[in-house]
């Protein structure tokens, strides 16, 4: 089984960025704890603040692995690229969100990704990803 | 622990209602299935058509049990209701969807629900309420 | 030939409710007529406040008769359970309305049950339920 | 008793035109069957792809005859003028389509003729000509 | 002189949900405290959930008592049904909110029921239901 | 000096089309009333119903002519190609309209005709005419 | 206890205005009977038709009196400078209508006032501005 | 015959003011003209650049000329407060533009004064004023 | 090979109206020289004003020719009925414009017409009908 | 080198009002400061209320300073007269806001002045108009 | 006589991605039929998924080809950086898309491109791109 | 004191990019220019025509200067992931702007970044960098 995660812009920032709305551990911290969680999982990760390498990233995973975890943060809201790439690709994309985007601003409630991906899991913080990786799990 | 699991209109269909959406499994037999797998868990349950009987039962089960997993199906788009119970109870409420509903009309993308939950899980058929259920084991 | 009837909200004060706009004959009074003229049809009829009692109406009508009749009158506009619920039955549905709803507010304009329904009549007075009943006639 | 029909653009396409939507009966056979049914009525006919010229028809019969039936087709949507006349004429006005313009698309939600109009008839293929004609008939 | 008072959803919480906003009063307390200020007036009290019930209590009241105070709380902004039964009914209905709904979420700034009502009162907490009484009283 | 008058559709129900609105005098008593009382003036007048016939007298008499006066009625808010056409042509063009259009429905707010006009009169019955003539003279 | 009473625009014209809408006693007669009722408290009354002179007046008494009743008539709708204001002085201001603005024109349903004030009181004719009265003296 | 002449804001500047779009003639040269023109006509003119100040001189006006000409400038596309005044007096008011404000940016396509207005004049330069003299003139 | 030209409204002034945009070349003279380009293309042409005789042509040709170009021009963004004949007719329809329709007015992005159409070619002069021509022979 | 200030509704209330969001300094303590920081500049003050009286020091100083700072506060979202005025005069005008209007309501992130404005300095607290000064300085 | 041609996101996808609206044939294959059919061009060619990387070709060719073909793809609707690229460098850009996107997603039918670009070719699959050449070829 | 100044897309065609809005002065030119007036401070220079990097150069240089200069151009309108990063560092941002974006198009009128910077300085041409400069010396 294997799984891809790919974190969108900002995400490097987790732990020291807005921690009232994001927590403070780090994805570092949080990707060590996930891993030896699932230790069946052979997991990639990747992070870009560029809109682009997120499509590369999509590209290169959508045909190797069995599912992609995708917090494509602020992308979510405007990237209509991104949102064609996952129609585009074999895998099933899962989109994540730690915060409940929909609680916030107005523009955080548009998502290009979710009308193309399988699934959405928001809010949960960190634990949104073992959601994911639960469901894809679970898809088998 | 403890968790209630609310359905709202329609959701009594299930299985034979536009199957092509929503699968062909009626929810007593995903109900009895999910039990047998936490055995740990005490479940409750209620399904209402009725918008102020969906309230009620949140309003019942808000200050008794430990997560409350509410499908509102259609009332998410329209009940400004069942949110403002959902900030007056004390339980931590996950917003579940078996269907993608953001690939589907405008009207099902707007939601009175998920500001006021505490996560939001869309789009994995019925895995979406065992999605659920993990997210409140993990949270205590 | 069965045809069931279901009146929403308000339309039990048909009669003394703004007779300007829908007239003073009772309800009750039609539909006696009604009967009268199509001896040949069962006729079921149901009225109701609570939009849940509604949806309740239709599930139960939804596989026993050949044709249902649904003035869901104010609900027409706001309630996307009942348009959910004609799309999940077998019956076809005629919507009905007594008024000309496009000649009166622009929140009446919006119907969440049309796209849903088989037909639509308007603006005839209670003469719209016979028509209504006319076009399940003939569609046999 | 004397009845006008006035068909819009492209119906003379009826037969042809997108079946999937339109059914493949021409309205002339129709119509022809339609006056079978009625032989107490004098019925008029006219089509025109110009929206002038549906003016002209309805201010020729609109002194004249019983009641009107009009299908605008696409005029339906766009066209004040039209609305205008209605109310500038003596006759009522029936608005009559064949399929469900509301599960169409948008633009097709908005009619500048139903506010004009005695009522409306939407949806039962070419058999909403004739409810419109029983509409007329019980109306005297 | 007989006042009748309808509650809508959640305000059966009155003291526990949301104190910041609503205050910490029960209702019950406030009512008795109420009567007790007017012993000349008869009052009625009703609380539903359920918002076809809440048109129901307008209907029974709405030809017996001399006037309503109405908070429909959450169907304020989503029951054109209230709205429809309001003008329906003999008695004069006095709109009435807690809070200052004006200064709350964009949803809250919408009534299907002011352009119905006698008259409006909104944010002076609990003293908006005594304000209401002083305007019945006065209006004699 | 040479004039021409442009009207459009239903303005030849003028006397007996909607007369709370638009008065009772027929444009052909009110027109021969104006050449008399401009005996200078070698007036020309059009009226169709159809949209594409006003651009064919606009084109006509664009070239030929000192101004004209176009009362477009319902096409003024639908008739891009008539707004089109004013820019084309050489002869400057005085909007004009009998009612308040303003104080009426919305739809009847937009003109696609006065931004390319070089004046607008709206609103005072049949004079709007007399003083459309009258800007056209002292344009001289 | 000091009470001050700021009207707006055209409100100088009470009893002449409108009648229909606003009714025939003047100000100044409802003012004297006010100020007979309720002898215990000290009022001063400005109007003013400009919107700047508004803010004046509650700049004056924003720091003088235990309350303010203000109808600002047509500024309610179109001056952020008198919101702003409210939000810069002592006193709570109660946002007074003498008829209901919400059945009006939709330019009137939007205030800059009421998110700032402490209360509304709408559509009570000048019976309004005694409830406001009594809601100050009830607050204190 | 009286007729009041009232101009808003920046009306004052006019023969400096962006001649390109306003002309370069002052407002009194032509009014000088104007005077001239009808001897029979007793004129008066207030100008302003303060709301208010036009809405005290529409009342003061209102009820002692026979016609008012009311070029509002700016204020046209913002003032409740004059348009309600308008509605307020007996005077019928001629609303005046100089330029062709629906050829210029969007927020110049609203008027709060037409709806109000007898009658509307635009785009004609200075003899828009004239040509609103002569509506007078010939109402009576 | 036959290939059908369809132009609408103004533009028989091609060469006289506008040139700054459209410029100055007639229609008849670009149309010999076309015709002199492709010798193995049959061409036929038409051009009105009137909306419905647009439709008329595209009746005719479109179950007789291989390939239809369409300049719509103003009806493009306001015909309903266009766009509902193109999908009613066999041969393949390109939409042909000669300006750059979006960098033009708002209302000029709206067509009615592409979503229908095979092909859109926007604003490369009169060689947009040549670039048309190419497109159909190609497509054989 | 004179430089004019004027300062719009409720900004004489600086230093008390609002300090969270204006801080707690007084307008009159600044100025005093920004003379002595720049004793070459000829500085002029005008704050008012009225929206009329800051078109009239537009007016006054427009063409006879070499620069205006205006803070024309709420007025900034709504006149169109003071944006028209900015155009009508010579001198260049600096918008100036201290607290950052683009982070509070949506209503003030809309200007009419800013089109009409040299520049634009918003967010720097009181240190906004010293660098409005700055670039006047600068300009010359 | 040089050409240059971007591609936008995914396009490297072309002939696996979504077969059913792009066809099954790659890029590589269509763009060497390409090169052979006008050997008299000096094709140019670059593909990216990052924004930015689009800017870089356009500025980068922008000043050295005749002409560029530009498929942004989705950008195409998002991005505001290569609109204004392309109105700050010298060659004439043509949009090319081939799909018709008119016929998709609303958010596919606003371009931020084609109101600086010199031409738009959309819907005749990888033809389109030929048709650009076409286009170039012909305006030298 | 250190100050990063960061510029987004297509401003490396300063001078030479449409001169009439943006000046024909290169950055490199101006920049020279600045560091020379302010020798006390360190200055740092990065562009970039990619979003994501702009994201890269704020992280990076947002814990370690005094405050970061931004013109991040085209992006100011769309990058949702820019506004998110300013709010995750240290330093305090200042949003720059050469031309008038508010007199441009509509689209140029939404900033996401502007809520998350400290100031916006707009218009001034390359001086806007030097005020930029100037607000963060004094903020010290």
């Amino acid at each position: 089984m294997k799984i891809a995660i790919i974190n969108g812009p900002n995400l490097n920032l987790l732990g020291t960025r807005e921690p009232g709305i994001y927590g403070n551990q780090t994805f570092d911290a949080y990707y060590d704890h996930l891993k030896k969680s699932y230790p069946q999982v052979e997991f990639q990760y990747v992070q870009s603040n560029i809109e682009g390498e997120i499509i590369d990233a999509l590209q290169k995973f959508g045909f190797a692995v069995d599912g992609i975890l995708l917090n494509a943060a602020a992308y979510t809201h405007t990237s209509v690229g991104i949102g064609d790439c996952i129609k585009g690709i074999d895998a099933p994309v899962i989109e994540i969100h730690i915060s409940n985007t929909f609680s916030r601003e107005d523009f955080r409630h548009r998502s290009y990704i979710t009308p193309a991906a399988k699934g959405l899991i928001v809010g949960f913080g960190l634990d949104s990803y073992r959601l994911g990786v639960e469901s894809i799990l679970s898809a088998k």
